[in-house]
C-alpha cells in the first residue's frame, strides 16, 4: 500500500512535469524544436559508447533470463543501429513543422474570420516493448509535433533506454527546452503502466501502445484516456479474374515475402475462382520457392497438393512469418465479404486490370489503406511520403493509416472579429 | 442473471443490425440519404398527432413523478417544436454530402496515386437525456454522415422518442435503406447503457454522450470504445487594457446574457488591472442591469460594492445561469494562466485593439475555440457555417469545437498503382 502510494506520487510528478513541458513545447518555434532534435542526434552519436555499454548489460541480463533469440535481436544495439537511431532523429528534424498549419480558413457573412490551426495534442504516453530505438524514434516524433512524451519501455531494455534518454535530454537542454519534454518512467513496476493508463490525474492526453497483441489489449481494456492503437494487420491481397498475371505474381510475392514481420505484410491471399488455373499455380509456386508455407482451402489443395489444410483459425491469424493462408472466392463480393469478416481494417489490395472492379473494391471496404495493383507492404509512413511514423493506426477515430508528426497534432479554431455579438 | 443475459442478447442483436445497416449506409449515395431525410421530415409532420399524443403521456408521467419545471420544459413537445424538428431534418438534408470528399491527394515518385477519402465512422451510440428532439436531430446528422446510430434517450421521453423513431424509420424505408440505420434501445434498463459503453461486442465505433456532467462522467469512466464528449464550457472573456470600451461592453453582455444556458456562455470575466476603472464599472453595471449576479474578487468588490465575494469554487463553476464570476488580472500572462488553471478548453475570448496582445492570447491558449473581439456565444456549428451540430467537442482527439456532419466522418487511404512492389 505504501509502496503504491509512493509510486503514485512519483508518477504524478512525472505527469505534472510533462504538462508543464507541453506548455513550453506548444509555444516553441520550429527552429527551436529542430535545434533540440539535431543536438539530440549529435548527443546520441557522442554517447555511442555509453549507450552500447548499457545495452551490453541489458543483453547479458536478457540472456541470463533466457529471452528468445527474436527478443534478443530486437533488444540488441550495435554501432550501426546507434548511427541509424541518430540519423532517424535528424530525418524527423528535416520534416516540415506540423504545428501552426492553417488547415482551413473562411469568413462568415458577419465578418468573423475563422481558422482551423494545427496544435500539439499535449502529453503523450507511449508504452512499448523491447526495442530500445523506440525511445529515440518516439521521442523525436513527439518533440517535432510539439508534444511532451512519457515513455514506458520494456524492463529488459531499461538500461539502454536510460542511456538514450540522457542523450535526448542533452539535446533539449542545448535548445533551451525543458528536459521533462521527454521523460522515462523510472521504474519497471507494472503498476506504473496502470497509472499511465488512468491518465496521471488528467495529465496524459493520449496513450499509444507499441507492441504485441497482449500489450495493446491490456491498454485498450484499461485506458481511461484516448488510445491510438495500431492493432494487428491481417492484410489481404485479392487476385481478381482480370488480374495481369505478371503484376499478380510480382505483387503477391512482394506483399507476403519482402518482410514477413511487418504489419503491412499480406497474411491471406484471395484467389478469384475465375482466375486462370495456371496463374493460381504460378503464384503459389512463387511463394513456395521463396520458402513460404501455404495453408489453403480444398480447392487450393486440389491444384497445389503441397499446401496444408487451412483451418477457420488461419483466416483470423496474423502470422508475421513465412506462412500464408489462401482461399478461392467465387467473385469480388465474396472477397469483400471475406475481408469484412476476417480482416482487421488495416490494409488490403486488389490486383486487376478491370477499373470497375477495382473501384468497387476501393469503395466497398473500409480498411485504413486500400490499394489497387500495388503491394500491401507500401503501408508505411515513409512510403506514403509522410516521413517517420509511430505506427499504422487501425482505429476509426482521429488518425488511421500511418501515424506521423501531422497525425500527432490536433487543432483549434481561431476566430478574429471586430466586436461581433450574436443576435 | 437470466434477465441480464436476455438483455445482453437483445442489445447484441441491436449491435449486429446496426453494423449491417452501417454497411448499407456506407455505400448509399448522397441522393439516397437525402431522400430518406426528406421523407423522414414529411413523416414527422404527418405524425405530429401521434408524436404529440405520446409526448402527452410522457408529460403526464413526468408530472406524476414531480420532475422539475426545467426538465418538463425540455421534455415538452408542441406543434411548433414538432415542426422545428422536421425543419431541422430538412436542413441536414440540404448540407453537402460529407462522405467521399477527397481530403488530400498526392503522387509518389514511384507513381503510386494516394488519396485520403472521407468515409463514415460506422455505428455511433448516442446517450442523451430528456429532450425528445435529440432523437430526430442526432439521427439526421448520423444518417447524413453515413453512420448507423443506436439511440438511448432518457426514460422519461421514451414514448415520444418511439413515436419520432417510427417517422424516421418510415423515411429510411421510403429511400430503400435499412430501418436499422436508426435504432432506439428498447428498454429503459440502465444496464443497457453499460452494454453500449462496452461496445456491444465490437459493434459500436463511437459513443457520444449528450447531457449533464454526471452522464458524461459515467460515460468517460465506463466506455471501452472511443468517446466524443462535449464537457463543460467554463468559458472566459478577457477584457485587455487596450480594449475598445464600446466593443467590450457589447461583447461581454452578449457573451454572458444572450442565452445563459448554452455551453458557449461566458462564465468568468477577466478584467485587466490596466483597464480604465470607468470601463470596468460600466461593464459590471451593464451586466447587473440585465439581471446578472456578479461574484467578484476583492478589487471588484471595492469598485462595485453590489458584487458578492467570489470563492475558489466560483472559478471552476459552469453556472449556465445569470451569474458571472469576475476577477482582476495583472496582465495578459496572468489571464492566460487563470484560463489554463480553471478553464475547460472550450471557448475563450480576448477584447483588445492591440493586435500583438490578441495574437499572444490566440497562440498561447489551447482551447477548442479562441476569439478576438467577438462573443463566446458564437461557439456554435451554425454560427461557424457548419450547419447542424451534435455538440461542441472539448476533447483533443478526432474533433474539437462544433461537431457536425463532417466531424462524424473518418477517412481511408485509397492507393492506385500499376503493379508497384516495395524495394
Amino acid at each position: 500500500m505504501n509502496e503504491n502510494r509512493e509510486l503514485a506520487a512519483r508518477m504524478c510528478v512525472l505527469g505534472v512535469a510533462g504538462r508543464d513541458a507541453a506548455r513550453a513545447l506548444r509555444e516553441a518555434s520550429g527552429d527551436t524544436k529542430n535545434k533540440a532534435l539535431l543536438a539530440a542526434a549529435s548527443a546520441i552519436r557522442d554517447s555511442a559508447a555509453s549507450i552500447l555499454a548499457a545495452n551490453a548489460q541489458d543483453m547479458a541480463q536478457a540472456k541470463a533470463e533466457r529471452l528468445s533469440p527474436a527478443l534478443l535481436d530486437r533488444l540488441m544495439l550495435d554501432e550501426k543501429r546507434v548511427a541509424a537511431m541518430a540519423a532517424g532523429v535528424e530525418a524527423v528534424a528535416a520534416l516540415p513543422d506540423p504545428v501552426g498549419r492553417v488547415l482551413a480558413r473562411w469568413t462568415r457573412p458577419n465578418g468573423l474570420d475563422i481558422s482551423r490551426v494545427a496544435t500539439p495534442i499535449g502529453v503523450i504516453g507511449i508504452i512499448y516493448e523491447s526495442r530500445p530505438n523506440v525511445t529515440a524514434d518516439a521521442a523525436a516524433i513527439c518533440l517535432k509535433s510539439g508534444n511532451a512524451v512519457i515513455l514506458r519501455g520494456g524492463s529488459e531494455s531499461a538500461g539502454s533506454s536510460a542511456a538514450i534518454l540522457a542523450a535526448l535530454q542533452a539535446g533539449l537542454k542545448a535548445a533551451g527546452l525543458p528536459v521533462e519534454a521527454v521523460q522515462l518512467v523510472p521504474t519497471t513496476d507494472r503498476a506504473a503502466v496502470g497509472m499511465m493508463l488512468a491518465g496521471l490525474e488528467g495529465s496524459v492526453d493520449l496513450i499509444i501502445p507499441r507492441g504485441g497483441k497482449s500489450l495493446v489489449a491490456r491498454v485498450q481494456a484499461e485506458a481511461r484516456v484516448p488510445v491510438l492503437a495500431h492493432l494487428e494487420g491481417i492484410c489481404h491481397t485479392y487476385v481478381h479474374a482480370a488480374a495481369d498475371p505478371a503484376k499478380a505474381r510480382a505483387v503477391v510475392v512482394n506483399a507476403k515475402m519482402r518482410r514477413t514481420g511487418i504489419c503491412g505484410a499480406t497474411e491471406t491471399l484471395l484467389l478469384d475462382a475465375n482466375c486462370p488455373r495456371e496463374l493460381a499455380v504460378r503464384v503459389l509456386e512463387d511463394l513456395a520457392a521463396k520458402g513460404c508455407e501455404i495453408r489453403g482451402d480444398g480447392t487450393i489443395r486440389a491444384i497445389f497438393p503441397a499446401a496444408k489444410q487451412a483451418t477457420e483459425e488461419d483466416w483470423r491469424t496474423e502470422y508475421l512469418d513465412a506462412v500464408i493462408s489462401v482461399k478461392v472466392v467465387d467473385d469480388i463480393e465474396k472477397a469483400i465479404r471475406h475481408i469484412e469478416t476476417y480482416g482487421s481494417h488495416h490494409t488490403e489490395a486488389i490486383i486487376t486490370e478491370d477499373a470497375g472492379a477495382a473501384e468497387r473494391f476501393l469503395a466497398a471496404l473500409d480498411s485504413a489503406i486500400l490499394l489497387w495493383n500495388a503491394s500491401t507492404q507500401f503501408a508505411d509512413g515513409g512510403e506514403f511520403g509522410m516521413g517517420a511514423e509511430i505506427g499504422i493506426g487501425t482505429g476509426k477515430l482521429h488518425a488511421r493509416g500511418p501515424v506521423g508528426v501531422e497525425q500527432l497534432t490536433t487543432f483549434k479554431y481561431v476566430v478574429r472579429g471586430n466586436g461581433q455579438i450574436r443576435g
